[in-house]
């Protein structure tokens, strides 16, 4: 199964890593990192480059497509990129995204009608796609499963794999990258954190235009 | 503070971009990957690169290193990885690695007398370097904190915010990476995940000498 994960300058590098490291774990997979020419990215922080092996024109037709978020997808001139997701997500068996990167499946046309998430902060957002917001933290419409910020792509990763080859592989994958996570503190959402963490978080993202 | 991540071919992208995404958004911080050479560097999976913006020499003396694992830490023959592994302990704030990154710890001879974690599979390992196997996800001691496999990191990292800075700023952290999992099957580690996975998972990764 060919599973193709567009990047691009300002994108957050766990929303790409996240699910591509379960991903890449299927048996028989081939994941290609693709850019709108081959070649290193610039992530949101300007401390990491990663490298798409492959331009978008040499993956045309992959069966699933994971879109990962950051700032870059909020200021996504880049008419090639939602050219190519809004064509491949033609002959897609899933189309997803992670974090941030709803917001460029909306943009192409494709959440019109859909329940989708995206980084909690921008989830109104979406409302202008014609996706109507959900606070969930996957998302699932036919084959299109939009995932929440950031960290969210390893749990859609995990449930992608349960989906396409049940219980046992996607609990083997979790062992191998043995995800069990225990965080020191319990945060992780708007509904858990406390309040005054909640509008920190927002001044300072928006005031960055910052990462998700 | 300086934060210096090593990666080198064969290395697990999460297990290194799982505690950056964190890190890099502590203010203040610099975050910076490192590699013998500067120039990319190539995952285990052989699917993607990621780039060193610095060769270790650039980065003497970081305030924390945080090394990841992947196959490339066991069959590792760049000493000189090693060799400054082994120096910039000497004046780091904290020394830290995910995954089978502490058996280059080990190799480095820094965890001697201590407890240290690891990739399930790779635990007894520790013991060639002196050390004493735990399965805790995160292991503190004294400055040098070890954590379990591949997606531990995000954990290890939220402690270290949580010890560095306090519980706000590991709160609003978390909640920027929406960090609050739900993955749809609970098989993280070998003590939750049923014994023919757990076999399974053993197996096909000491047939790989695989990754993590």
């Amino acid at each position: 199964m060919q599973i193709a994960i567009p990047i691009y300058d300002g994108v957050t590098a766990l929303d790409a890593i996240g699910p591509y490291e379960p991903l890449s774990r299927v048996p028989g997979t081939d994941v290609r990192f693709v850019g709108v020419e081959a070649g290193p990215v610039r992530c949101d922080t300007d401390a990491l480059s990663l490298v798409a092996d492959y331009a978008v024109d040499d993956v045309p037709s992959p069966e699933v497509i994971v879109v990962p978020g950051g700032g870059g997808s909020r200021n996504e001139n880049g008419d090639a990129l939602l050219d190519w997701i809004r064509v491949a997500h033609e002959t897609t068996k899933w189309t997803t995204s992670v974090c941030t990167g709803s917001l460029l499946l909306g943009k192409a046309g494709i959440l019109d009608g859909l329940k989708a998430t995206s980084h909690w902060i921008y989830l109104d957002m979406l409302r202008e796609y014609g996706a109507e917001p959900t606070l969930d933290r996957v998302v699932e419409q036919g084959k299109v499963v939009t995932a929440a910020g950031v960290s969210s792509g390893i749990d859609m990763a995990l449930r992608l794999i349960q989906l396409e080859a049940g219980d046992d592989l996607a609990q083997a994958i979790q062992l191998s990258v043995e995800y069990d996570p225990q965080p020191p503190v319990d945060a992780g959402s708007p509904q858990k954190a406390p309040d005054h963490i909640v509008d920190l978080v927002r001044k300072v993202e928006q005031s960055q235009a910052g990462s998700g």
